[in-house]
């Protein structure tokens, strides 16, 4: 059996996430797994490094797959790019080494989450960022993003009220950056909870507005209950940035 | 009457164009007539810097109406706003001196042909871009370009067989850039004829492509034939990209 890495991007607008669900044939793992069946004339599953919500955006997402194929490398990336609709894309294929796998492997993903801080519409982006034309208040955002970096029980940050196992993880960096009319939050961990990085946005954005003060996230993440943080900011604005794996990989 | 001039952005995939043709409610300029007559209660006669080809974005157009109207600017901006479809985006709103024609006034223009020059899909500009994955001499269209920039009769480059006003028009400028996997043709000059940008785009890719030698853009210019330049280059690649006036307007 081969083992393969492909590296994917897609637009999440149209799609109910990354995770299959019986055969609405609206996730993109379904959509990926079809196209990819067909090149290969076998049942494939795949692994995606996680899960994408609906409606959620990936810039860089990484999927592992096994296959017995006789097929070069170049002529299954092909067929897979003629195959996938044209909001998802096969971006590279890679035959990785037999422990390869894209969710267990992985040690660091970034999320962008972007904001279009103006009343004057952003018609060419529109359908990847979330519109907030508020005054937001930097300075207040950055303090309470500094507050969150760290390891940390997220549980206030998890929409998974059901969360058996640890809900600690490390923020490694969380950064917020300002072009134009553009805020984006850039947030770089070693795993990321059941809409986590959404919720962070939300929250941020509560601050950025003076509904909440910085200073209160030490209290939130102490609280470990989700009532306690903003809502998840809205689906659209979130992009999945980049996977990260060991060198080697 | 007060003179108005209107900023506008749009991502032209869904009309027919700028210019109103009928009562089709496919073109941009009725979109934004019809806006307008809603907010303003009263019909609006708009004039555009130009048209733009049915599937070609603009990031800036100008439009000037005259109106009899005391609502104040921010309200008529906010009105607008509220009624144009989601593509079409009001950026500014200005009271302009009396003599202000959009069209008329207009000194200058610059439009940028974008090109995806690689394998791996774009998922995200798919719209705005035009996909050439085959191998681009960019050293051969740099030289081509150079050729064409000053004042020249045009007519190889104009699609309207029954021109009878003069084609000479003057290209500032027509640079190369490259950036990653994306080459864009910058093209500013005093007016464009009809098609113009889209015959250079789709001519210098001949010559990236070796299918035409740089120095025949000087008998191509000479010969005044449409049928001796290149095909118009796909119009989601064309974006209207900055529209100029004089100083005081």
């Amino acid at each position: 059996m081969r083992n393969f890495k492909l590296t994917l991007c897609y637009e999440g607008t149209r799609y109910s996430g990354w995770q299959k669900q019986g055969n609405t044939g609206r996730t993109i793992q379904e959509k990926l797994e079809a196209a990819l069946g067909e090149v290969l004339g076998h049942p494939v599953e795949v692994a995606g490094s996680g899960r994408t919500d609906a409606g959620v955006h990936a810039r860089e997402q990484v999927a592992s797959f096994h296959s017995g194929t006789d097929l070069p490398r170049e002529l299954i990336l092909d067929g897979l790019r003629k195959r996938l609709p044209e909001d998802i894309g096969a971006v590279s294929l890679e035959e990785a080494p037999a422990r390869f796998h894209a969710r267990l492997s992985c040690i660091e993903k970034t999320y962008v989450y972007r904001v279009w801080n103006s009343d004057s519409p952003n018609v060419f982006d529109r359908r990847l960022i979330a519109v907030i034309p508020a005054v937001l208040d930097l300075h207040a955002m950055h303090t309470a993003a500094g507050m969150l970096i760290g390891t940390h029980d997220f549980s206030a940050f998890c929409a998974n009220r059901h969360m058996k196992k640890s809900a600690v993880r490390t923020l490694k960096s969380l950064t917020i950056e300002h072009l134009g009319s553009e805020v984006r939050f850039v947030m770089t961990g070693n795993g990321f909870l059941f809409n986590m990085a959404r919720i962070i946005a939300g929250t941020l954005l509560q601050v950025g507005q003076n509904e909440r003060q910085p200073d209160e996230m030490a209290v939130l993440l102490a609280s470990k209950d989700r009532r306690m943080a903003g809502p998840a900011a809205p689906a659209q604005g979130l992009t999945l940035w980049e996977v990260r794996y060991p060198q080697a990989q």
